[in-house]
Parts: structure tokens; sequence; C-alpha cells
């Protein structure tokens, strides 16, 4: 590694629909400072570029960085995103659309932006460092709000034609299932995201089956988080356990299907949900995808858990705008 | 164009379930001869190679070419297939398993031999000739015996970590559907496909409710083709209109998946089922498919029905075969 290299300094930014994070590397990906924000997203996106161009600033400040030295600013953001123009264009959880990310923080910090979705940023860190070194093709599934997904696909993110891709979480998996955020029926999160599991789960301790969700977290779904979960599989809360084993083979069933479709050799579980009982999530997933895969593909894939929890998609993001700046340099010189 | 590229000669060939065909090209893909043969798919695998070749062979007599002086050729084959080593892995619909169609045509023909899935091949030929011109990433959608699928993305084959992909046809798409050639339950194939469109058609002619049908073919699946299909549609057989648009419906809602999966620009479907009947099915499966994606995809693909007919794969396998080879040498002339 050059002393150049080693001297650069690269921003990593995660903007989710709850919180936005932001952390500061070094040309080694060492971490040197970070920051943490709430989104707002109801806020206006003028307001919301504002408020994350503060959390990059902060991050800076604590890692001792001066904005003007950042050689590069890679972003996840929620939703589907046109990565040429670094334009986010409709996230389904945020009140915002079409929001110029990159041409907004390149004025403002002179440094060139890559935009990637959220979830391609925390599986291009699980490629690069985490749970799917070296893949050939690996799908990222991250169960949260949403149901987020991702896919590296031979060293490059996954795009269609004119938007990015992987967003899973609206594929149709029950015909007359559930309403779901985004107006149709059964998309696979209204039945198997974090939120739909705590909603079948509050139901359960309304009615008292599972006194251990009710008293680590009551009936309010803003109380039942992955943690009140877990411990509510901790205190042995059966109903708890089959929702959530319900919604591991919704996913697998999911999985399946992307399975026939993309062929990954590796499929990354990852968010608050999976990282609060991998176990149980990776098992029971896995077991359904493969039951119903063709058999050419039943030992094509293994399903593993993240590795790198939160830092995956700000990892992820820092090392993505190093790659599309190495390949923009490596194209720019085939052309001279 | 030099006059050393006219006068290579190129073969594709298209190794179908039920029949094989091969035609000749000349350095601008003009056919020059072609040659079909049925596949007999239950004989062993040895037999089948055996068959191919001489089918081959047939082509370039008719076409007035030496074998010899073939430069490559490029061959489309059912189900899975492992890209680089030329593999066929494990078609559905032959009693095949794992043969290398590469090395055994490499061998007996002495030129380059490159093996791509048989749907691949055909959305190969639209986006290169037909119906998917420079589109940025084609997803092929065939409806026959089974459901082929097949994607074309920034002008490469898609294909997975050890196995091509898009085996749309797998797809469960009906928790408790029909059971399907593969063994699981409700794959699109086993609800959409045109066999399960003239299992339902056959059902509606035994019952009455199809004369047209009735008349053009009976009620033995071996009969129902595309053709009776479309006589039936003429003659007013409204129930077998009925069965088509809800199985047009039922792949609407699998493209409206991959939509949210890969964000195509163009979708093509292809086959004798929609050369027979192309408004009636690119309607209805565009219809579906557009009223079940997230809004940021509603204007974002196009569903067109493919131009090429019996001649895409044939033809796509003879444009795969020579852009892999030059795709391999200007690698080679990287290196050097």
């Amino acid at each position: 590694m050059s002393e150049s290299t080693q001297q650069s300094r690269w921003l990593g930014f995660d903007l989710g629909g709850t919180k936005m994070l932001a952390q500061v590397y070094d040309g080694d990906n060492k971490a040197l400072g970070r920051a943490r924000k709430k989104t707002k997203g109801t806020s206006d996106a003028k307001a919301g570029l504002e408020r994350i161009a503060e959390t990059i600033e902060l991050a800076c400040e604590d890692g001792e960085v001066d904005p003007k030295e950042l050689s590069g600013i890679g972003i996840g953001c929620p939703g589907p995103v046109d990565m040429e123009s670094g334009t986010l264009l409709d996230p389904p959880n945020l009140a915002w659309n079409r929001v110029p990310v990159r041409k907004y923080l390149e004025d403002r910090f002179k440094c060139p932006v890559a935009v990637l979705n959220d979830v391609d940023a925390g599986v291009y860190g699980e490629y690069r460092y985490g749970a799917a070194r070296n893949a050939t093709c690996v799908i990222g599934v991250f169960p949260g709000t949403g149901i987020g997904g991702g896919c590296i696909y031979r060293g490059e993110v996954l795009r269609g034609g004119s938007a990015s891709c992987m967003e899973i979480g609206h594929i149709q998996v029950m015909p007359n299932g559930p309403i779901c955020g985004c107006g149709h029926r059964g998309c696979l999160e209204a039945v198997a995201s974090r939120l739909a599991i705590a909603a079948s789960a509050a139901k359960a301790a309304y009615r008292g089956q599972a006194p251990g969700l009710a008293k680590a977290a009551g009936t309010d779904l803003g109380s039942i988080r992955s943690s009140a979960l877990a411990a509510s599989i901790d205190a042995d809360d059966e109903i708890v356990k089959q929702i959530i084993k319900e919604a591991a083979r919704q996913i697998g069933i999911a999985v399946a299907g992307l399975v026939h479709v993309l062929s990954p050799d590796v499929v990354v579980l990852g968010g608050g949900l999976v990282e609060a009982m991998p176990d149980l999530f990776t098992e029971h997933v896995a077991k359904a995808a493969r039951k119903r895969v063709m058999p050419v593909y039943e030992d094509s894939f293994k399903v593993v858990p993240a590795a790198l929890g939160d830092d995956a998609a700000v990892l992820g993001g820092a090392a993505w705008v190093q790659h599309v700046l190495k390949q923009n340099e490596s194209q720019a010189e085939e052309k001279s």
C-alpha cells in the first residue's frame, strides 16, 4: 500500500429509513470516526440533504479529518436509485422523490460521490470484507421495516435498465395476502419483514400467548424491536418462535425463486432481526429454499448470516466509491 | 466487413426438448443452410451427441459448407448449463445429465464451441437482431412445454455462480398449486406453460365447452399445439380465451417479480404460443405485470413479442460464439 493511498480519506454513508450513519476511513479502510443521526424521513428532501451533509461533517470531526481532505463519498440509500446520475428515485419509506443526492454532495464536498442502494452497499461490504468474500454472485436479503435485497455479481452491483434492482420485498409471495406498504397485496415484506413479525407477535402478546414478549416490550409495535423478539424467544414464547420460523420459511421460498433466477453461490442474511437470532433464521431460510429448488441447484448455494453488522453498508459504501473511481481510471487509460 | 470475416462460417444450434435445429451462417450472419431432426430425448446422451453432430453435418451439406471450414459453433441447450466448461447439467425435459457438449463437439469438429442455455440463445438473438436490439437488460420469457427464461445483461448472458440461471418456469407462483414436472408444487410452468394451457383447454373440450378446439385437435394433449389453440380462439371458444388470459396473467405476475429483481428495460415474449397469438399474450402479460410493480418501475420496461421466430436461438447461438471468441481475443491482447 503506497503512502498516498494510506493517507487518503474515504467516507461511507448509510441512509436508512429511521437513522443515518456516516463513517470516515483511511486508505486501508480503517475506521477513523463516525456519526449517527435520526433520518426524519417526513421532513422535505432539502432538509434531509442538509442533515446528511451535517452527519458527514460530524463523522469527519470525530475522526479529526478535514472534510476537504475527502477523496470520495459512497452513499447507500433506501429504495431504487439511478446509479448513473446518482439520484434517489422513490424510496418507499421516505417522503422523498427524485433527489439528486450525488450532485448535492459533490457540490458541497468537492469530491466524487457514488450513490447506490443501501442493501447493495451492505452486500458489497460483505462481499469485500465479510461473509461473502470472493463469491461470484452474492444475493443479500435484509429483513427490517421492509425487506431489502441486493446483489453483487462478478464484482459489480447488479443493476437493471434504468434503476437499481433487487427490490425483493415487493415480490408477490401470497396471491391474496396482507396489504403491503406499497399498496399491493401479499408482497414478501408484508408477510415476513421484522415489522410483519412484530405485528403478529404483538397480537399473540395481546392475547396473553407471549408473556415473555409482553414483559420485554408490551404490545406497541414501536417497542417490538429485534432485541425484544430475541428476548421473547429466550423466554420460550413458543408462538413467537413459530411466527419467526414461518417468516423465515416465506423468505426461504422467495430465496428459492431467486436461486432459479440468479443462481447465486452465496445468500447473505442481514439486518437487526437476523443479527439477534442468526442460527434460527439462517437454518429455516436455508431449509425452505433448498426444499424448493431444482435438484441441480440444491448444492449450488450456501446461506450465511452477515458478518459485519451495522458496518456493512458504511464500509461497503466507502469501498464502492473507491472501486468506481478505479474503474473510471482504467477506462480512461484504455481510451488514451 | 473484411473479406476474411465474410468468408468465415458459423454454426448456430438449437437443442430443444422435442426437436433440434442447426443453421450455418456466413460472417455477416446470412443463413446458408439448415437441418432439423427430432431430439429423441429418451435415448442416451451418447446417441444424442451423435445425433447433434449429424444434424450439424446435414446443415453444412445443405449450405454447401465443408464442416472443416467452421470457425465456431454456438449451441443453445435446454435447462441449466455450466457455461465455463460447456456442460449440459440436468435438463428437466431430457433424460441426460452432465453431458460434456462442448468437449464432444470440439473434438469432433476441431473448432471452438460455446454452450449456453437455449432461451439465453434466443434472447441473445433478439437482443442482437430482433425485438430487443440495444437494450441494457433484456428478459425473455418463452412458454412452451415448460417456461424458459433468459437474460442478456449489458451485452452478456446473465449467469450465476456455477450454473446458468433464469429458470423462471420453476419459480413458485401458487403455494398449493398443481404439481410440476420438477416434483414441486405451483411452479409457474405448472400453471402457465403451453402444456398447462393445453391440459385446461382439453378439459373444456372434453366437457363440450370448446367446440372449436374439439374440431381442430380433439382432446389429446399431443395434438393441442399452439396452432390448435389459435384455431380455437378464432372459433370463439370463449373459455379457451379465458384460460389463455389467465396463463398470461400468471406470467405477468412472475414478470412483475422479475422487474423488481432485475429492472429490465425490455421483456421479450417468445415461443410458438406467443407467436400464434402475439397481441392477446403481450397485452395481458404487460397489464398484469404493470399493475403489480412499484410506481418507480411502472414505465421502466416494455413488453414485446419476439421478432425472429424459430431463428432466434440458432442465430443467437451463432452470434454468441463469435462474441465469446472476440472477447477471448481482446482479453489475450490485454494480457500481452
